[in-house]
């Protein structure tokens, strides 16, 4: 069986192309991963997500741990196998839906106790039971538990959830034990402090975990705040290990952290705004709420690698979205995604070719000109 | 150009195997039209419902006159093109819409009055803007403009009604005039009282129009009501002319309806049934929201022609329709226009092979046979 292992093909400047094996897949790097919440990249069928390039999605493990439950799933053959996806999944620890989510959560060094936003049933969770949890879903990649403040706060609470994140991470460590095949990533925490990422950072990597996230950013902080974060916290990670920003962000956010050394990342943005009327496109965000669309014949760029930009027109787009059919939300998440997937293949290419200044210049400036003027 | 055609391909009893040859495509007899109401058949792409052997859609004109406008359409290029389906489309005239969503409608020998369920907007329909609208969006098969009354009601209501869609008929025949590639189709109205229905059909099958629709049926009163209708009206039809039951409906409607000699049928049942957890199948009705199914491996029906009825667990689909997700409308509107495409072709072949008799039993047998049973 196929260890779980990281490669850095080509590096230009910080930013890395690299690839990693597991016995599902390979996964290329810099990669983006499609939310798939409950089971399901809302939307979408799963063979459409493979389609436009995703090698893995991410589950989260609030939202199945409530339903329809870690035993359940594992009882009908793990996550790959329930949702249809047989290639590698990445599990979040659950904590970060526990602080958004749920009611009169209570965090002690033990673990959370909160209550389910379904159904208002009380759930523990400690380290322990998240890496159990992410073991019943068969996750290939999981994540330890770790408390992720919102920003801003004070330096002290600041500290104090990052102190009791790294000693979450050993105990996930410990739970997680030797499996070949898969991974758990340690978490960076520290807010907006330099120091306490830098030495959240060290800790982790003294614990020489398979992979590292950067968590506890885009949560409320400016955008500069958080790359001056991945400026000071990626060179302290290993090399040789991929390194995860989680929950992030805008194709903006994405280049500007792969141009700091980051390799994952994942957000519910291209799958949300679809539903909500909003496209990405090489020309920047398109809302086709607005009337300027209703009679435009246009599609959304002729020249995307993705049908649902190609082959409708705005106007009908625009239709659906202010009718509320299921079709836009569909069309424009396919869109989106595949947006996200070939902003993703963009960069590898141009890291691979050692040219990620100008292809970073370009696709910036392309963004900047924006939409086509109307007709 | 070819012309619009019907053919009689092979009778057995008083089901008939047909094929009506337009410009833009094929329709075989007997055939269940999915409704795109808006210019969408919901949760679908236009390529999933042509491959599941649909030979036409239908579009109503209420809906779409009011979003986003029939002139809209047209400077768009007409519904075919705006929608992404260049196959053949049936419009209704409005008017049952009109009835049913629309507010403060007024109805005269003139037309109808009414407020637009959509912003409130006061709207005039004659049976000539009627057309016109049909024509607008370029739909291949235009229905006469009628008044559609719910059942029961008094004989001399329904009378008064069937008359003014009689002369209603002639004016839309009238305003549709020459089109050698399309048709427009009459309505037999007359609610449940034979007599009235007799009068309706001869009165139409002088008008010598390319189509007849039985109306007014299906909207309020038991089965065996609307099918001896159905006998007493579809000999006065002529057997050269297809027959269209308007909004009809469940399997075994179409299948009884079929032995009774209709020709084409349309219904929101599989599309609307499906995105409130709803599955059509080979043994009957299946609700995905029953917690029989919370832990059941099993797919819906493994000998489906269907991917969403073949690779899904009902246990995946039960979590998903319980979860709100947009992919088990998605996937259960696909397996329930399956079923309704894999029924007619099941008919038409049994027809064809003068078994109808004997196919009717077997699945009226299938159906009543049930579920499989309770893991």
């Amino acid at each position: 069986m196929t260890d779980f292992a990281f490669r850095l093909l080509a590096t230009d400047g910080s930013a890395r192309r690299g690839e990693i094996t597991m016995p599902r897949g390979t996964i290329r790097t810099p990669a983006f991963m499609p939310v798939g919440t409950g089971g399901t990249v809302k939307a979408m069928y799963m063979d459409q997500v493979r389609d436009l390039g995703a090698d893995i999605i991410l589950g989260n493990t609030y939202h199945l741990m409530l339903r329809p439950g870690a035993e359940r799933v594992a009882r009908l053959g793990g996550l790959h196998e329930f949702a249809r996806w047989p290639h590698p999944i990445l599990t979040d620890s659950g904590g970060f839906q526990v602080m958004s989510l749920s009611a009169l959560r209570k965090i002690t060094e033990k673990g959370v106790t909160f209550r389910s936003h379904v159904d208002g049933a009380v759930h523990e969770m400690s380290p322990e039971r998240s890496i159990e949890i992410q073991g019943l879903l068969d996750s290939d990649i999981q994540m330890q538990l770790d408390e992720c403040i919102a920003l801003p706060a004070e330096r002290r609470e600041i500290e104090r959830a990052m102190e009791m994140s790294l000693r979450w991470a050993e105990r996930c460590k410990v739970a997680f034990g030797n499996q070949p095949g898969k991974a758990m990533f340690g978490i960076v925490q520290g807010g907006d402090d330099v120091e306490l990422r830098l030495r959240s950072a060290r800790a982790l990597r003294d614990l020489d975990l398979k992979g590292y996230a950067v968590g506890g950013l885009a949560v409320g902080e400016p955008q500069d705040v958080m790359l001056s974060m991945l400026e000071a916290t990626c060179p302290e990670l290993p090399a040789e290990k991929p390194r995860y920003l989680m929950g992030v962000g805008t194709p903006d956010d994405i280049l500007k952290s792969v141009a700091r050394g980051i390799d994952m990342f994942d957000c519910v943005m291209p799958t949300r705004a679809g539903r909500h009327g909003l496209a990405f496109t090489r020309r920047g965000r398109i809302n086709l709420k607005n009337a300027r669309h209703a009679d435009d014949h246009r599609p959304l760029d002729e020249e995307s690698s993705c049908p649902a930009a190609r082959d409708f027109s705005r106007a009908y787009l625009h239709h659906l979205v202010k009718s509320g059919e299921a079709l836009g939300g569909m069309l424009l998440t396919w869109n989106n995604l595949s947006y996200y997937q070939d902003l993703m293949a963009g960069i590898r290419a141009a890291i691979t070719e050692a040219r990620f200044e100008d292809h970073f210049a370009l696709t910036t400036e392309n963004w900047a000109r924006g939409d086509l003027p109307a007709l």
